[in-house]
């Protein structure tokens, strides 16, 4: 009841993964149960966030950029580049697991929440998850 | 074993949630299991917080609202008011899901833990969140 | 299927608890299920974070003392000493519970994944922490 998924990222920023989190939940065949998403990564998060206005998103990224810039003097761990450090920082801040409920065989997400991946690193890569899904027991 | 419960919200916030969810998982007559809890909406968060010395509570939204003021002039995201875009990053920032084991029929909360539910927004409004009852497996 | 598991910490830092939570997964025999580690304070948090490169986590715990420092003139709710209101300011921008699957009986871990407990007050303290371990029903 664990599936693996692997997502190609072009770079910094966030990518949807609604629909393939979705898929993996319509192939179990889960009807009612828990769907738990697991990131295998320490530069990368998972976020539920607004799908609407890319605005929003836009503004989030620019945001926490500025909060966790690159080159600052603090950081000691540069050797695997400078968006490196800044990587594991809002990685911290943010999720590596989220739990969502399936309802009526689909993920319970509300009206304007979408699942991304935020890929911290600026380079391409490929990024791998767990789809964990667990069914409700029948009632007899 | 999804429940819905609805939370009315004067306004910005940390609401006391841990007697609805407790009341969800009584309900609910599991005994030994976990409890996880969803919040539909991305302007909005779920904590789990100190639940003795309100200052406390008072000096995390005060700070929280130093490090995501309104109107600061990076965002484009303006449409919705300026209390909405600093809403989404305090949500990115914070929790969307939380699970909670469930050890002799109560959340197995520290001493000192309360379950909050964190309105970012300025007004009124209507939450929704969704409570996962898992009950363990009865050894035979 | 919770159990319960006791930390000391010698004070503020990251505390590798990688082996303990694995130790709980392989005492409960579950080959495919999943794992929920809930800390019962609010004063530390779970992370999951790179464990590699020790400069990684040192500028990690330094990026959030600078963010959140002590005797911020903001606080009001000092009576606990001065690395008190920082820590629960740190452990709201953290995890209080993490779900990560077990695929062949281990945590399904990243490569680079490590499981920290991250105190985040200055002194020797003894931290509960429960897990949560639910094995994937059999096919029949």
């Amino acid at each position: 009841m664990t599936r693996h998924l692997t997502i190609q990222v072009p770079g910094q920023g966030l990518h949807l993964i609604t629909a393939q989190v979705a898929e993996a939940v319509h192939q179990s065949g889960v009807q009612e149960g828990l769907c738990t998403v697991f990131l295998q990564h320490t530069s990368a998060s998972l976020l539920i966030q607004e799908n609407a206005d890319p605005s929003a998103r836009r503004d989030l990224e620019r945001w926490l950029n500025r909060l966790v810039p690159e080159r600052d003097p603090l950081y000691t761990h540069t050797a695997e580049g400078p968006d490196d450090m800044p990587s594991h920082i809002k990685a911290a801040l943010t999720a590596t697991s989220l739990s969502i409920p399936v309802v009526d065989g689909a993920l319970a997400l509300g009206r304007w929440q979408g699942l991304y991946l935020w890929e911290h690193r600026r380079y391409p890569s490929e990024r791998h998850l767990l789809i964990h899904l667990l069914a409700d027991p029948t009632p007899e």
